[in-house]
């Protein structure tokens, strides 16, 4: 039987990313997709690549019929996301991909997105969706927080090594490839073709990068103490795929054995042989991540380059993925689409 | 029950797109890969993006045990792809990909390959492997030739024209736009992304690219006289992807209408209404081809545009929805993927 | 001694390239920048990539001091222009890179542009800017019209057959190719990197150009009988760069043999050896155009191939190259910068 | 006058970018061009973009009458050169863009090349051609030996903070983008547009890049004692440009201020405002380095970015830059030419 799901924000990037992913899931079938700007017009006059599927027209929030629905993917704009669920039927299934629900304390959020949390009462039941470390507690939840992008990236190239202790925690650098569609469809000078190609884009350096609020979250509960990791992103010519290339201190083969053992039994991660290096298409349009480990000349140094689909693996994949589990159904169900190379 | 799969060419780009469509199939089974200068190498070394796979290492052909094999895809270079066939067990079924077979008349297939069919008593066998056109025949055949990329797209955009004698069969000219895959995994200057890169490429111009051969033979059977169209090819700067633009003249509405009839039926061929015209993108990755026609201001001249992913509708696809009819599958299994926007 | 030169409407990429061109300039010298939205900043705040030269910062066109100025380029938006233009110094020597006086006849304005003309008095003295077709009448002009990119290309790769009478006038087919930067900057969903990359989209097809107002007149004129050809845009991923495939009837000697004749003693326009084709690449960030002819393999048919760099030849190398003129100087002045490859 | 020039190793991309500098250069003539395999083609034939030239056809090494030359450009393989190099006229004046004369200790050179060095005779006279630090050396000397284009890049954002002791030297990591054109005009697989495209590819990363040879000996003598930085470098898919981010503890405004005292009187580099970084796009085809520093929330850790043109700045146009010094022209002769945006 199908769970009955609705697209809330459809018509940005990780909404179209949904629909194409729920499009050959087996068990999950999009009962209402909703729109703000859009909401009247087809999915398809929206984003012509979805016109061989049956989808109903983008609908104001406000105007879906939530009574026969199983699931929401909430892909709202930060702050409108926590307004909006707040209003939304108390016994839904929620999967937000925005950043409100990421960030457990009310003040962290505040510093980070530069306003107070709509929502502050929903926090404490929000699990924070990074599905390869907080499985049970999704299983369970009614509403999972998804990740940010380069969040995720980075949380798989370090979480074991930090949880190991085989690393320096005080001394941390993500240096960050992203690619455009992480900036979704917003028409801004600096995403043009004619700007961004063959071009590369430092932004949001020095501690800047709203992300880092997710790090300091996470590293610091593993650790158990503060962890400040620095984060130097940069947009690169590219539409899809983010690269997280971390500099860090310790012995890499202890880096390297410890992350092949955290995820030895992950469906998604794969950690290459130790001094291979995955590149960034290798994970393109689907849900893997790929992870390598090369020691450096100078001892006790390793790099750690971690791969994957900014739109798959660092949203929509990972929301369905979330879905997932809190719908009883097989985690892998409808993400086993392998990448697209070349 | 699985059908048994082998892919005899396994290394190049079709070969890996066959993988990666095989790999979501639900009654296909990969059981051999061959291929000549990466024999003895696992597949995820020549295509990493294929490492969360559980697949067979590369053999040489000849190393191939076709006793278990129910269906083999040949993705083999032009010439050998004749010769290693001719070669292969009598019941075994086989779609291939190469441009061996093609071609129905040997005297044609030397004039645009230079050199005398390796195999021309297989020849009256094969089928050619346009699926849409040739769906019964391709049901009950052995051997199965899958189209050029750039041919099935013009044919795509033409043959329901040349059919209705709606266009004026003497006046057909296709100017082409394909992506760099389409040339293959061959290390060559003109390929590179250095040269590639922010430019565009006039080749084969003026009558010399081979799947004019296609055309000839294909459109001149439909209007049971001699025609031969015009083509001018362009290299484009992506990797994936062909339009086809067809300058015809005839009345717009009524080629509108030849093409909305030829394909109403059809899964993965979608007619945009009149006036609206398709962006390659929109079909990448996936077997779909998207099609739409205006009219021109200098009346009785109409454009048609087609799109589709060469690797995928224009080859590997294609070869996929033939070996399903070929397997007494569904036409459309494993092939519901959709497009990958942005 | 230098001619002091003000660009209005500097912060588009025209401007940009204008003032990239003018700095290796050896007898230009940039004294006033204006700029609506920009005004008040420095141009390096604008366009970073002009941060080594000493430059005026943006201005309002009002606060401009046009006393001391010998030439204004209008980089403005098409109807701005002819009205901030109306408004000028009568004995200020103009090179508009708008459309507004590319179009001799008011009512084809309207027709083509959806608005009546706003200086309609200031039409008869200007000159089309077309320099190589226009030499004298340029050199002699207070007010040039830059033609469009487009236009221009496709003028040079069909005007030489046009006047020489060796294609049939009723049946030419431009299939044109056209890079971001043709658009400006301006940020629309389509020209994200996100959706250009990877991607062709069809636009204006069917008559709908603007440029094919300018065709017409041009043509028109030369034939001494109306001209209508029939043109299909594509934007390209690319940001730099136009190809114009012209599909034409005639003998293909006789064309190129006219291109040859007509270019001979050109500077900037290069006709390549019989059956060769230039790429788009070969001429990007130069004021250089290539063309190339090949003979059909049905007879009576040729195609010819033009390029050029849409910012420099199409516009601001164009303008310069006018502006020359104008003031005097050696046509080629600053202008012989060699094409950037790779 | 003009110098007389020869380029030894045309054919390559670098040999193409020094014809395309010359080309504007007031007082250089290029008198000589050779290739190995492309002897006896016209340059033209090689390189399109160049057919507006007049240039010498391409001719083999021991046919080029060094009589008359003035300064000769070496861009051949390493290896090669310093074999050609060894048998040219001692009274030639010689700018090697190959790694051949980096390198002032054989040993050394033999640890990075993996061959013994060709003509270690000649070591001792060649000079290290970072123009800006060795320009009095450049300007006496016979022998200018370029710098690698990764090295130079990372050399200008981190010298003057190793010789104003603002940085901890034990803890220098360079992340470095670069682009296709770096690899040279080699077709292999992974510098295809089909596989670079939409990619970004770590490469030689853990210490394994040759460039660190240049590193270690330039910071090693800054410092007064041995410093071994770390590199991670990355393919990224554009043609031209060279990002480094490179990651320090220091101070970060004393950083900023100690590359500003440093630059200040350079023409060539830019250091901008505090808090500000450069884009890669900034400097493409431009004899031009732009520099920015950003302090990182982590107290005492600052982030340095470096961006150049490859070909360039980091070659062909250093190469001509110290050219024009060893010929007693102005430094900044025929490279003024503007960055090309977008």
């Amino acid at each position: 039987m199908s769970h009955r799901i609705a697209i809330l924000g459809a018509s940005g990037y990780t909404g179209a990313e949904l629909v194409r992913l729920i499009a050959t899931h087996p068990t999950m079938e999009i009962t209402a997709l909703a729109g703000e700007r859009k909401a009247g017009m087809a999915m398809s006059a929206v984003y012509p690549h979805l016109r061989h599927l049956a989808l109903p027209d983008l609908v104001r929030v406000e105007d879906v019929d939530f009574g026969g629905i199983d699931l929401a993917f909430c892909a709202l704009p930060h702050g409108t996301s926590a307004e909006v669920i707040a209003g939304l039927p108390r016994d839904l299934k929620i999967v937000d991909l925005s950043a409100d629900f990421r960030i457990k304390d009310p003040a962290a959020y505040e510093t980070w997105y530069g306003k107070p949390h709509a929502a502050p009462k929903l926090l404490p039941e929000a699990v924070y969706g990074l599905t390869e470390f907080y499985r049970d507690e999704i299983c369970a939840a009614r509403l999972v927080a998804g990740t940010g992008c380069n969040a995720a990236t980075g949380q798989f190239a370090l979480r074991p090594l930090i949880a190991a202790g085989v690393i320096d925690l005080d001394d941390i650098v993500i240096d960050l490839k992203a690619a455009a569609s992480g900036a979704g469809r917003s028409a801004k000078e600096h995403l043009l073709m004619a700007e961004l190609y063959e071009n590369v884009l430092p932004y949001s350096m020095g501690g800047k990068h709203r992300h880092l609020g997710e790090f300091d979250q996470e590293f610091s509960a593993i650790a158990g103490r503060p962890v400040r990791i620095r984060m130097s992103p940069h947009l690169i010519p590219a539409a899809r795929g983010i690269v997280v290339t971390a500099h860090v201190k310790g012995d890499p083969r202890a880096a390297h054995g410890a992350l092949s053992a955290a995820y030895a039994a992950e469906a998604f991660i794969h950690v290459l042989p130790f001094g291979s290096l995955p590149q960034m298409k290798d994970v393109r349009g689907s849900n893997f991540c790929h992870l390598g480990v090369v020691g450096d000349r100078v001892p006790g140094c390793a790099t750690v380059v971690a791969v994957l689909d900014n739109l798959t693996k660092g949203s929509s994949g990972q929301a369905v993925q979330n879905a997932n589990l809190m719908l009883g159904e097989e985690e892998t169900a409808g993400l086993m689409l392998a990448p697209m190379f070349p």
